[in-house]
């Protein structure tokens, strides 16, 4: 790339300026709470991206934000410590070229479809975002007894390659990841898992469940991730989170 | 009519700040979270009706909105985007000659009752307002794989038959629309819908629902919807919106 | 009785500034919300009683309260709207001398109890002062199809048999009444009917509900409604509803 | 200990400080509500501890806080009331020499479990800091009907015997208790076991509960209770009560 460094700059902090909204926008949306995060790839180095430094996303500012390369090491001398998880962020970079955010996250009423045989496919047209398969790891299948972090590049992979080309995954026991191509994408495709969760346990009361069709998935998918959808979605998501002014 | 112009002038602001203050209403209530939205009849002309460009309700404000003729063209020539689902709106109003306020949103609690045969009756009186019959229509039926809104008249007039002359109808994995005489009634509806959908959904945990007989739901109806019920919940709903100065 | 007018005044603000109180309180518990309604027999004259006239409680001032008689004849010349069911708490302050104070809500988890043939004896300490037995009434039974308002003195008389002398009583698809000595402790009481309502749902799902024994009922109930709780608990309320200077 | 009185005062004080937050926070994260408490061991003295007047933790400050012999003996001439059941702490404090701080409360959904034959054994990583076992206590057991209060030293010490060396206890009909070496840990212990029940009633709507194994809960609960973690949640918490500007 041959931008000048001004532009450079100007693109790097109005991305980390949206990786500061968007770790307020989860902590708001009930999200993530004290663990859980949200990266973005370096807008100009693919092979970088940022995170913030070990920090609850409500608190999260400017200054927490620390730069890495895809093997988690942290460029620049900053003594502040990660978080033992960005191996997760890593990993999926590496192996999606088409990823550009990343979320972790431990929203409570996903954590029951972790260990349960019941399909989180979408069955409401906002939820359509998430994909039509939304495969399950489990830490215990190769690594056994562990502190169940995704706290290496080894875990970090073995989770990328149970998420395979999807949005979303989940992890048994412990929550969530979702990948996309931007930052107001993934914010949109966590706050939809969520919804469909908690929507699906809500009509399994009622009866069964009639997912979306896949002609339906895909078409929703498509239009909700299109920019104008976005936006809306995000504008609210700003407002909420108390940056109205902005 | 034969109103003066500064009259006319005045009558049109009154409603217009009656729709803000219902996308406001909406929004806290958790009705309408990033999409959805609550358009009115123009006071003076039927043949027009006001809406939001295309924004989340939780951040409308009166600049905010567009006249459209009941064929969803703008009146005007305001660049910005409006709602795709606007023929919803339109449909209905040129349907229904008594209707003057449209709702539509994917409050939580209704889905599951978009897709299972259990009936939304109203079961206690505070819902009754929602009437005795809520229809559901599903857009596979007429309209195969799409990307699941209402975003043709034709559409909007597909559903406008399936609504009938019901306050309510619901849309398979999607949502819900609501429709009323004016704007304070159709806030009250589409709150009910939610209440008697959750209180449903609880009921069933504990036993049979009893539903409210056909009269007391025309009886309570007629009740709430009228001039003291409908003003009593207006200002408490204004209060809690945020609107307590007014 | 033989005060004098100075104290008489300073006795009846003290009772009115706790009613409106109560009224934010219970606003702010969610127990009462756009309807509802929550009454204090006025400590001079037990034939009468105070009431704010028809307003969400959420926005009920001193300014609002008037003062009936136990028949519902309002005491004045106040050309505002008092509730149409201000006759349930006429009735009770009528039949039960040991009342003095009266709550009228729809506290939403009450609801499903209106109508199965689940207990809501108390199966925790907290909610022991709902006492051992909770009536059910039908407006049905007497009625017939009515809009299911108590809106005269033959339907809340016909309601305060139902109560006999129990604290608590609900209505068949509609909501439920509390009644005790004093305003703090009727708060205590809705809540804890509130709370003994969701937990009995949420602990069904797990297994059966073991209720308190009834001396547990008869000794936790009578300790929670001893001064130094209800005092403690009524701070804890206030705060809450955003009187934390007082 | 040869500390000088100033560097004494200072431990004690921020002792001190840290059991107001934590006050606030249990308040917050609904965990305690109108009854319920908290304390810490004396810092300098074991055979104290601190606890708060008879107070809702939501509006505890400074100078509510007490001084009290593990025998709940009020050190000092305060003319306040102490909590009835302060003896809930002095009984653990003697049976648990690595016990620092200890809560008592009545976190709604863990009350289903104080009576239902279903484990609380952590089903998710974040829950594994209440450890594998959480026995459960039944005041009639050993003494009857009571108004069921731990309000002696009698009965705090059958309590304490029944937690064991465990990190919390179910109490029937009742609520529970939470035991730590440190306050923030013990926040971290009491919000884990409220989502822990959370989330096991929720699966068990969807399939069958996978909680971890002894290993996941021995491993994930020694990191979580490590320094780093701790510190990070409890930033997040202070920051959620309003003490962002500590």
């Amino acid at each position: 790339m041959s931008l000048d460094p001004t532009h450079e700059t100007s693109v790097i902090e109005a991305t980390l300026t949206n990786l500061v909204m968007a770790n307020r926008i989860l902590a708001r949306e009930n999200i993530i709470d004290n663990f859980g995060h949200v990266s973005v790839r370096h807008p100009l180095r693919p092979d970088r991206y940022f995170l913030s430094r070990s920090r609850s996303p409500e608190i999260v500012t400017r200054d927490d934000i620390m730069e890495f390369t895809l093997e988690g090491e942290q460029v620049g001398n900053d003594p502040r410590k990660p978080y033992a998880e960005r191996h997760i962020h890593g990993a999926i970079y590496k192996d999606r070229q088409d990823v550009h955010a990343v979320t972790h996250h431990h929203a409570r009423s996903v954590l029951p479809f972790t260990m349960c045989d019941v399909s989180l496919r979408p069955m409401f047209h906002m939820a359509s975002v998430i994909g039509a398969t939304i495969p399950v790891w489990d830490s215990q299948d190769e690594f056994g007894d562990t502190n169940m972090l995704v706290d290496s590049m080894a875990m970090g992979h073995s989770l990328s390659r149970a998420l395979a080309d999807n949005a979303a995954a989940l992890l048994r026991g412990h929550g969530a990841i979702c990948a996309a191509a931007d930052l107001k994408s993934v914010v949109m495709i966590s706050i939809g898992l969520r919804d469909n969760s908690e929507l699906i346990q809500a009509t399994r009361q009622l009866g069964t469940v009639t997912y979306l069709t896949d002609g339906e998935i895909e078409k929703a998918g498509a239009m909700l991730l299109s920019p104008m959808p976005v936006a809306r979605a995000w504008d609210y998501w700003v407002a909420r989170a108390g940056f109205g002014g902005l």
